[in-house]
């Protein structure tokens, strides 16, 4: 098969990377100590404040989503008693962060089940010392967006520290880091932002300030970060095409305009969702009243009469991919991102090919 | 003044990337978990392999040089101790990272003077329980190649590991990571491989898979690196554009042949140092008998007449950057990188120019 260099692909990230951007990646090197990345990461910072709802010093590190979750636990924690709620595949990485840092207080779902505020509230009225507590907002792995104000609101009243992974929500869900009162809120480039993977960015508070430890992981010390963002820097090298990309992804963000882009995900899941059910397929998380379908991306589970392998590999023979499930959900449910810069027309062409894949079989 | 986009870049890193490079680059995003993305990580990590000249596994981190440093570290140290050589910045950078580790034994040399080899075997011979030995082969702070070979033959002889930042030699000088020893070595992406920032390698011996630690940082937890290289992945979603960058800057270094590259650099650097002599400048390094001038980048005194900060601005005003002194050098020293791609016409004219700036100011 000639490889056409143009696959449209629907996973929960990597998203398609628009034209624009692809031609932003490719400018030649620049100083990374000069003028121009300074102006440069001035406004990429200023964009991520305004489209992460915040006052708070934003950071942007070059290292993926997972960089992020771990500079957020690692510069908070150090032998410190920390809850991880967990419903998926990222909650279970907080675990695991978490356990390399200090006492975890784990709280584990089903994956796709959703998260019990009563839960939460009783974890944290047993657990003496807890410093804070670590979740994910829009949980990929099961296409399911947890209960993030409620949560805060929890941290907030026992005076704990919150941190929100946002990765797959800020940019596409309407986060509000500082009016919810996020401590620690980490995003990724290349979900709903629309940019190429290996950045990530953290939101880091004042309360989150006053109660850092000493000596995280050098490459990941918010301090050093905090210091170079002074003179217009990074503390490391900085992974530069990745910084223009960014740039002229926070761009369209702009031009977009937030709100029209927060709708614009809504509008392109509740197609996905519509088709879903129209189908009589089902969607794999279970709800609670505080707990929704993700926006940025939804979780099928298989029908009888197709394999998720199946239906991956007729899919991507018209040139679409689409994700299967991860780790015990292989095999059980499929994933449509629905993420980034995505529009209407994209959505329209994978639920037409999904439809004549599932009729052809006779699922539907 | 008119942004060309059109900069001649001598710093020690970010290089120039070439337009294959910059092409590649912008290509579109791919599944990273697909066999496509497997075929190039494999492709990668077999010229590193040959690169570095190691049989060693071979890993790609998307992260900078400072990250590599610390995986490497991190995953051998846990309260251990270790030895940490330095005689300028990055020398510092290690003590810096072992320190929160380990209990670190600092080797400190004033900055370009040269390490010697009596003091490492005295410290060695010294110090009970030391773990491990790490050391950065060529100090850009400073232009400075240290005696790797030497101090990894020390190792050996007390049998401890070896860590050598490689970032600014290996694909640039002749490394030999198996014939020396180099238990775990690091290279950067935006150095002699000629791509763009933002990864790093790191090459694990088998002694070092032996005595690694339990649960270093998640981000480069190296047992998660080879866990997930066996299905051709990486553990966290990896910074795909710098991929298909890295990719084509290998298949560039292929094409050149390792030898004519490290004959290239030899080359480079000795024309920039001939200069230097001829204008009656002084070069920065002390050297002795195991030390030499760094064949990647030129560290020069900065004469009198002229400020640094003159220098690279009248350099720059021809289109040209080149780096200053770092630290307690800023104002001191001036450096002319020559890695990567660069080829002779791009040194002589950074040598015409500042042969003019000089002359006007009656230095030469």
């Amino acid at each position: 098969m000639i490889d056409l260099e143009d696959e449209l692909i629907l996973l929960p990230g990597p998203v398609p990377v628009v034209p624009r951007i692809l031609r932003a990646i490719s400018r030649p090197m620049i100083n990374h100590r000069g003028e121009k990345f300074k102006e440069m990461l001035e406004r990429i910072t200023q964009a991520l404040k305004e489209i992460m709802r915040t006052e708070n010093d934003v950071f942007v590190l070059s290292g993926s989503g997972s960089c992020g979750m771990e500079a957020a636990i690692s510069n908070l924690i150090k032998g410190d008693k920390i809850l991880a709620i967990s419903n998926g595949k990222f909650g279970d990485r907080f675990i695991d962060i978490a356990g390399r840092y200090g006492d975890v207080i784990p709280l584990e779902y089903e994956w796709g089940r959703s998260i019990e505020l009563e839960d939460v509230r009783e974890v944290v009225e047993r657990e003496k010392d807890l410093k804070a507590i670590a979740m994910v907002h829009n949980e990929t792995s099961c296409g399911i967006t947890n209960p993030a104000p409620q949560v805060a609101a929890i941290a907030r009243e026992y005076d704990l520290l919150f941190v929100m992974d946002g990765i797959t929500s800020i940019g596409g869900m309407d986060v509000r880091v500082d009016e919810w009162g996020v401590d620690i809120a980490i995003v990724g480039s290349q979900k709903c932002l629309g940019a190429p993977p290996g950045l990530c960015a953290v939101a880091v508070s004042e309360r989150a300030w006053d109660r850092m430890v000493e000596s995280p992981p050098l490459y990941m010390d918010l301090r050093a970060y905090r210091k170079s963002a002074g003179k217009g820097q990074t503390p490391y090298t900085p992974a530069l095409p990745l910084f223009f990309a960014l740039d002229e992804a926070l761009a369209i963000v702009m031009e977009e305009g937030l709100d029209a882009r927060i709708r614009r995900h809504m509008h392109l899941a509740s197609m996905v969702r519509d088709a879903i059910r129209r189908w009589g397929l089902e969607l794999f998380p279970r709800l609670n009243e505080v707990s929704s379908y993700s926006n940025t991306v939804t979780a099928i589970k298989i029908p009888e009469g197709i394999t998720v392998d199946e239906l991956r590999r007729e899919v991507k023979q018209k040139g679409i991919t689409i994700a299967g499930g991860q780790e015990h959900l292989k095999g059980k449910i499929f994933r449509i991102g629905t993420m980034g810069n995505l529009q209407e027309k994209d959505v329209l062409v994978v639920l037409t090919v999904l439809e004549r894949v599932l009729e052809a079989r006779g699922v539907v």
